[in-house]
């Protein structure tokens, strides 16, 4: 399906959301670190965490507040992932729902939480605070890009995207920011997103259409194969565009809304794959024709994440054994020797072995931005695409050197 | 246990076992690529395989001649896997094989084959019959080393490893030669290990004791999470050491014969490990009072094999929060307010949460050959060790143009 694109779109594309930012020096002067993003009416409120056994305290906080269902914002910082950092870190990520929850006028509960950056490391909390108040100061209903801005650590660029569309007459708009670079990783990995939407909707409806949209979405994207304590998607839905409120998958008007929240999804989990630390390319796989969504899923997710395949990718080689080894290791059902797989519109194998192909036109393909790996198992209708990113001498230069 | 190390020893020291070698110019010219190995006197034979999907032609043909627990010897290339070659891949296998039959003077099936090297290309058969029939003039009782050299593709150094012991009076001897470098990952990833050993044993006992060796060696170690279509850990077991033939996996002959088979495993494991491509470091790490052995494997596997912390170990920065990190998403049981993270003899994270250390030590602990890594999760009584390296400038240039 296709939305209206809303150029320059984000966090406050939709009706009735404020986002304000501060400089708080949490890890660097000089820039961005705080975000405050709210909504000026209460709002339904779901969202999707890390699978990692260690859940960084923001991560537990925010988990306990959405358990009703309904929340006003977001509070975000940069620098410090509070993660691993005990009952100190609890008393941190609590205090910092408290100070916005302050400026927003609401209770503690209804402050969702997310930190991001280094573990272990407990936050500065008078900067933070100081910072809270700051952001406060400065909020508007155009702050979206700053605060797409603030929550950047590795990241190159502010990751922003938002549509709208009409749902019997009235005009839903939907729109987010995320921020990814490393630790991306299938199941939630270092990764935080922040959706917003004047849609109104119920609170179960709300989560179960985060569920659906994550799945095809952030869950699909790879960096490096690491899942993060930090991992967070969160939406927020005020009701402000004044629709009748979606209260049943089975309509027509949620599956607009899901498709709707999906694209939002996809843009930004693209982005972040493409911004992968040190990336230079997306690299965007295809599993078609899998005996189940499950398999394609496998299948594609493990192509994207192949060590191998992004360092050869990188390297413009078109090595596609490399193809091969990774779905052959993916856990995913499917028949060798009916195997085909394209590189581009190039087919490189049919029936699990290798074709002669036209190198220079390999060549091509690879030196774009995005190479497109299509993998046919001709074996059912499932299908599934995954996003990751090439493997360079930067993510090594990177994550040397990451914490000092 | 501590065996007798015999120096220099390898896939030839045990008695009655011989190799030649030859340079058939199968990817490159001028190097060794063409091996050929066996016993003077028919042997047990065992052997372990990739878990791969995708299964190479030589894996298929050696799983076969393995049915009948019995062999004399091994056809090695490297510089092309015949894998993803279809019909023509599983002739040129079993071609290599007669060919190897014809010299050794045994029946085809009790040839086992190994390739290594790229995917999804046919084997050059005029270039490797021709070498297997040089390496066949060139066999001696100490062509071990040259073997050991003709196996390696990526690899920066041969790797060998003997040792000896007595059982009831009987000097019994086991070496090895293995080649690993990249797609190298718990399950077999790229990786060719060959065992040989005079001592008599049944092929039943082999075989189980190859499998227990092969869980805590070859199955512990990681360079890039890609597990390929080619890995074979062969063992040949042909009696002229004189024993009593052990029988019997409840036997002190019987434990004491797979300490020693672990041994040489664990040796050349770790030499796969340091030799990672572009690797400057071997990461050892221990996984202690786990609830389970799964449980302390499967923390161990996902520290060492963790993109972010190779990276961060490469750039010598002592970020332990990506120990606990790979710990939480590894998929083992432990409880994470308990676990304590060392840093060779440095304690780094106590009860889950960071400890202020000493940076400078931590860096001298960083700049060794050997970092190693403990994770004590105070919960049983169960431990494993994996290995792996780091993750460098040059895995990135080596795999970034292989194939070309």
């Amino acid at each position: 399906m296709n939305f209206m694109n809303i150029a320059g779109g984000g966090v406050t594309s939709a009706q009735g959301f404020m986002a304000g930012v501060a400089q708080a020096a949490i890890k660097k002067p000089e820039r961005y670190d705080v975000a405050l993003v709210y909504s000026m009416v209460p709002a339904a409120a779901a969202g999707v965490f890390t699978t990692n056994k260690f859940q960084a305290a923001p991560v537990l906080v925010s988990k306990k507040h959405l358990e009703q269902g309904m929340a006003r914002g977001f509070v975000i910082n940069s620098g410090c992932a509070n993660a691993c950092t005990g009952e100190q870190g609890m008393a941190d990520a609590l205090c910092m729902a408290r100070k916005a929850g302050e400026i927003i006028d609401c209770p503690i509960s209804q402050v969702l939480v997310a930190s991001t950056g280094v573990i272990g490391v407990n936050l500065p909390m008078k900067k933070v605070e100081k910072g809270i108040a700051e952001a406060g100061k400065t909020v508007s209903p155009t702050g979206g890009n700053l605060a797409a801005q603030a929550i950047m650590t590795t990241d190159t660029f502010a990751k922003e995207y938002a549509v709208s569309f009409e749902l019997e007459g009235n005009k839903i708009t939907i729109g987010g920011m995320a921020k990814g670079a490393g630790m991306i990783h299938p199941n939630m990995a270092t990764l935080l997103g922040f959706v917003t939407t004047d849609a109104a909707i119920s609170s179960a409806c709300l989560r179960e259409a985060l569920r659906e949209a994550n799945e095809s979405s952030f869950n699909m994207i790879t960096v490096d194969g690491d899942t993060s304590t930090n991992d967070s998607l969160f939406i927020l839905a005020n009701g402000l565009a004044g629709n009748q409120a979606i209260a049943d998958p089975q309509t027509p008007d949620y599956q607009m809304f899901v498709s709707a929240l999906k694209e939002v999804c996809v843009e930004l989990a693209k982005m972040i794959a493409r911004d992968g630390e040190g990336a230079t390319k997306l690299i965007e796989v295809q599993v078609v024709n899998a005996p189940s969504l499950e398999d394609a899923r496998l299948g594609a997710r493990a192509v994207a994440g192949s060590t191998l395949l992004k360092a050869a990718i990188f390297g413009e080689d078109a090595n596609w054994g490399r193809i091969i080894c990774a779905l052959g290791y993916s856990g995913a059902q499917f028949v060798p020797e009916l195997v085909d797989v394209y590189l581009g519109d190039l087919q490189m194998a049919r029936d699990g072995g290798g074709l002669v192909f036209d190198e220079a036109k390999a060549l091509a393909i690879l030196k774009e931005k995005t190479v497109l790996i299509k993998v046919d198992l001709k074996q059912g209708s499932a299908m599934a695409t995954a996003w990751g990113c090439d493997l360079t001498y930067d993510y090594v230069k990177i994550n040397g050197a990451y914490r000092t």
